[in-house]
């Protein structure tokens, strides 16, 4: 959905910002873990679209590859044979500079190639890259496809969710639920405003969407050390939040009133739907699957407002972003309170999704990776349940348009001091 | 799509005429036909729905089931327990009397059960059906059952063919393509004119919306010998046929505008996807995938018109229904030229799809078979390649709204005389 | 909205059918009508639009001065010269032969030319005419010109009735309600059956739709000698006929519930909206404004049909088609019951709209009148009461979608004896 | 459509910001230009919506009126009678706490109340008023009310505009055309970085939107003297500006080819529509009726980018707002080249439309004026040939969303340094 790196010229231990592992083994578990978490799907699972925001887990898993395969290949190796001449065609996203591509709601036509088939198209791609793998001049391409198809993973996750929440048998992709919730502490942590220092530091990969960094003026502020909860959101509901005009923005409303919402996503009665078929809801853990729209009416409601993306950020640098609820393997994920900034639910900010201060998207194909996207969303920051440990970081900016509410997205209050 | 026998106290053997097979014998290979449709299809395959118009072929397996298990099983036989309780939601497919059901445009979402599962159903209620399948006061729901899955046979295969032409690669079904044209006579067949006899005689098995027979009174006319051919169409193209409206129906014209529409359905160049992927046309060969639309411009082009479903019939008593292009096996189809009025494409009539005089829709939910399908769209009469043989007779009415054309359809001129 | 005369070779007199007026004498009434009917709007009521199937009073008023300019004027005076050369394009209505035109929803865009300006293109229009009104071979298009502009008199009354209706004042275009009803008999007409003769027998003006004359075998039958009214439509109501999906035609049910149709157009409680604003409703009146699907679907609930249009003209050829409830002059409309077969309502029938055996349109621009809107329609007979009198006869063939209902349409109960 | 006074406790003087004229005097001069500017309109103009983002010319002047009737005289005149109790229902724009309204895109519906009523509606409010006009207490919604105003009259402009261009024969309001160009230097403003104070100062009117006046810290940059031209654009097109998506937003682009764009709207070869009809465009002449897309792919087709909303009021601070071309009497407008910062046209700057620092929308329906609008618009400064002179100053904000382009919507040019 986003990025092109921004460092060129840097190693690729510090490219990848894990000094513990190469760059070869971050390429090579990330590749496996894509396997890993379609590995519960059949054929059908992996094949079917549920709306034009969504793929097929089997488009994520060839589109990652096809990344590989045009831009470092095709691009860098010499003689390279494209696995399949028709294959761009399928499974090119939205590059423009990279031609001609299949209507974005036809992806779920793609019962051919099987998921076979594309396994082994990963595995082909797999393989060839090892010639490449270690060459300082690809590391930061590497890094990125790399960032990028962690990317997929998540949305891999979440828009199989959203394919079989609309099965009226409610199909569980795994046995078991998701591991439950942890008790926290509450409370507001305090920044006493001043100029801070906002965007990527160069040091890692980053995309180029965090960049450069600059400075911002903040006034004092509050943040929440807790995320709001479904028993907060029930109360909100209770409360008749859904039905006060007052409490939502315009566009907000008019959405409201459209399309009959009147709770969270994937929520019915006292259950929800998750990759472990329905459940029970917990009224400790983080609500999840709501809109900009819902964030902003519910702060409304309890007398505050969403953080800025800047806001978010200050207080991000001292933390660890590994921290918290994020995936480590493949299984099923829900979101828990932790405690920690990070994690568990992806945070709607009251901040636009839009350029930094001498921004520049970067030539070619690549440079179509973020800057294309900044008119209409709002940033998120943080991470989820579904987001791969190590992927995220306090200065990444995620985005969505703000009625949008199948990924793992949350909040956290703010309030002015 | 359609039907309810209408002759509950006739012999099996009189009710499925064709006395050469007893009625569980045309059960089990109707049953057995099915599935050999569908070999085939890959799961994925037979999950995805390319419209709304169209059904996965999946869902054609289990519904046809579905309809023996509730209208048989469930009604008929003592303590039979359903095989899925969740089934009826997900396989019905219009019946209001028999509940609430999954919308139209979902069904294309489910991944489960896999194809596996569904023949495993299928299996489970052929077993059970051996209870009933001699018994006299059910052979008129059995006959129907198998009618109703015949019809059924030929949407998986329209079905499929669509959904495999929304993939860019043009995947084949069979690898080897459809058998080739042999030529035959053209010219016309005239008739006198007089009071004709229309509708069911009441031998063997009938849809409802077949009768009751009464009498039309009928003009002079001729009917063409030979159905209107791909060459034929392509010389319509060349003189401009798809940019003249002074030749079209007004709803046609605006149809044609908005969906930029200037070929059959399937055409390219001159090539057009087939079940064996894409193909050359043989220009002998009847035109097929045209709407009414387009088959009543054809003929005002061609200074003629189409007959009324009254005067086909008139002409189709003394022809054999079994004989021509249809089906006899699963493999690839395409319509041939064979000079029989019946098979190879479904013919278009200028004629409403209109209950004929005292006809009343039968008590229950198999009165939704037909009757409430009246209004809005034209009778096809004949056979296509795709109709099993044996299915259809002179008074059988299949019907479509005169935009649709995924169905083998085409055309046969009429004229005055 | 419909025909072309099928009768050059006639004189003036037999062709208007109306020999006690002559055909100036008939072009300069029905001219003034037109104003008349538009006397009670300003401008602005005028120049709106409410929907596509609707057009202004001001676009009626100026395309059928059109019709005039163009069909006589332009083909047949030497040296006219157009009032406008901007005028065709604004008010051709669906002429392809014509050329381009103004989209159909832009027509209330038009605030210029005002209502005084259209006056004048009217008059200016009205005295070049009368160097043709007397011309023999002028006649039989005059006397289409004028049986065109009665049908758009007909849709001036009902489309500004649905323009005042969107007005939450719900302003009346008439200080006094339209007349109130007088009781009358009820019972049923029995019709033997056997040949009847069909269509337009040639003498006087017709569309060419009412032709070919061909004989029809009809089986026997009564018709109700009374309209369905107010009342009983009360009693579907009260029974749930709305919310019963076994009395619906597919069609109908989902139309039904997409649009949440749950009585006819304009009832509001006890009220319905009228010419003179909003009203109570008389239970002895006759029921207006209901759609083919709503029809059907009471007919069902009654236990009866709806008649075919052949038997409907079969019984009306005996009948005075000036009798009953139709338009005398301008005022306030609402249909009354009177015992005649004719007026108050059109009937709808369940006959589509076809052509007749041996039917072929007329060469030219006013061979689009009827023969191009052949598909996806149904036949109404008889005339309503803003129906122009003499304007009506036995073989008119009225005809809307089965979903329109602004029109004053109506029902009358067939039965099968 | 936008504002709520921040002041309630100033004098009437300080509110206004205009010490030279008296609030009564604001008000009286304001409520007659609305008259003035829709003098030339016939009832029928005054009548007809283009579009939902329209709004009658009629509805415009009722609904300005509306408001002062409500947030004025029903709220603070004891006994004050409504004028109509229905018009509340008519002109509440989108105020969810007045209650219910009539929907947007049914304005147009609005044949009655006509012209006349409406401007008598007006009088007896402007009446009214008089009893409130030196009330302390009422100044600042008065000030408020009249700031109102003159944004509805430059909506009811661009509106008609919008309306009168729908019509083929191209209506002219006025005869004479606006007034010509002049010419101006060219060249960059630079600003050197640093803290800069952004919002209103709280001296006289502002709207809630513009405040907490509060620190922002900008790198150094240039601004352009001049507004991009006519001249400029044509180039633009000519070297397939509007063909290359690598200059385009996503949701540019895609709107782009959705909608057909290929030139700013109004523009027909050389000609362009205005409100003396069609006239020849001016390549000296600042363009208008831009998208914010197509503001952002010109920029990026000239190397530079759009100013932030902060970096555009850093250095308005010290412009005169009254400057430049700006509305100061009723009459044909277009913009014209004067150098000045302010005027000719709104400038689209890459800020969001976001809330301020400790922004908090005031109580109660006015409090709906500004905040709920927060998501999904683009910031525009300085003012237009459609601003009345006086309205605009460096704070104000002014909003659409990013593909609107009927206001008189333009671009400056900044850069980084
Ligand atoms: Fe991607
Ligand atoms: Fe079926
Ligand atoms: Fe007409
Ligand atoms: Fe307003």
């Amino acid at each position: 959905m986003k990025g092109m790196e921004n460092a060129h010229r840097k190693t690729a231990g510090e490219i990848t910002g894990q000094t513990t592992l190469t760059l070869a083994e971050r390429f090579r578990r990330t590749r496996a873990l894509s396997e890993a978490l379609a590995a519960p799907l059949s054929d059908a699972d992996a094949t079917i679209q549920s709306m034009e925001d969504a793929s097929p887990a089997k488009w994520h898993l060839a589109h990652t590859t096809w990344f590989f395969e045009t831009f470092l290949l095709r691009d860098h190796l010499d003689g390279h044979a494209l696995f399949d001449e028709r294959y761009p065609f399928l499974f090119n996203s939205y590059y423009e500079a990279e031609g001609a591509r299949i209507g974005r709601f036809s992806r779920g036509m793609l019962s051919r190639p099987s998921l076979d088939e594309i396994i082994t198209f990963r595995h082909a791609v797999d393989e060839a890259m090892e010639a490449l793998i270690t060459r300082e001049d690809c590391a930061g391409l590497i890094a990125l496809g790399i960032a990028h198809e962690q990317q997929h993973q998540e949305l891999l996750q979440t828009d199989i969710k959203h394919a079989l929440f609309q099965n009226p048998l409610g199909p569980a992709m795994y046995a078991e639920p998701a591991p439950a919730f942890q008790d926290v502490d509450e409370g507001w942590t305090e920044y006493p405003g001043g100029i801070a220092q906002i965007g990527h530091d160069g040091g890692g990969f980053a995309f180029d969407n965090e960049g450069p960094r600059h400075r911002v003026l903040l006034e004092p502020f509050a943040l929440s050390r807790s995320l709001v909860t479904n028993g907060q959101w029930a109360e909100f509901i209770a409360d008749g939040g859904y039905r006060d005009p007052a409490l939502w923005l315009s566009d907000g409303w008019a959405w409201v009133q459209r399309d009959g919402i009147d709770a969270p996503l994937y929520w019915h009665e006292d259950e929800h739907f998750t990759h472990a078929g329905w459940q029970k809801r917990d009224a400790h853990a983080p609500v999840t699957h709501i809109s900009y729209f819902e964030a902003d009416a519910f702060a409304s409601w309890a007398g505050h407002r969403l953080p800025t993306e800047f806001e978010w950020e200050a207080l991000a640098t001292t933390e660890d972003p590994s921290s918290g609820d994020q995936l480590d393997e493949a299984g099923p994920v829900l979101p828990r309170a932790t405690g920690a900034l990070f994690g568990s639910v992806w945070q709607w900010t009251r901040s636009g999704y839009l350029p930094y201060p001498r921004y520049r998207p970067a030539e070619g194909a690549v440079g179509e990776y973020n800057g294309k996207f900044m008119s209409g969303q709002f940033v998120l920051k943080g991470a989820s349940c579904a987001t791969v440990r190590g992927h995220s970081r306090a200065s990444y900016r995620n985005f969505f348009y703000p009625h949008q509410r199948w990924q793992f997205t949350g909040l956290r209050l703010a309030k002015d001091i």
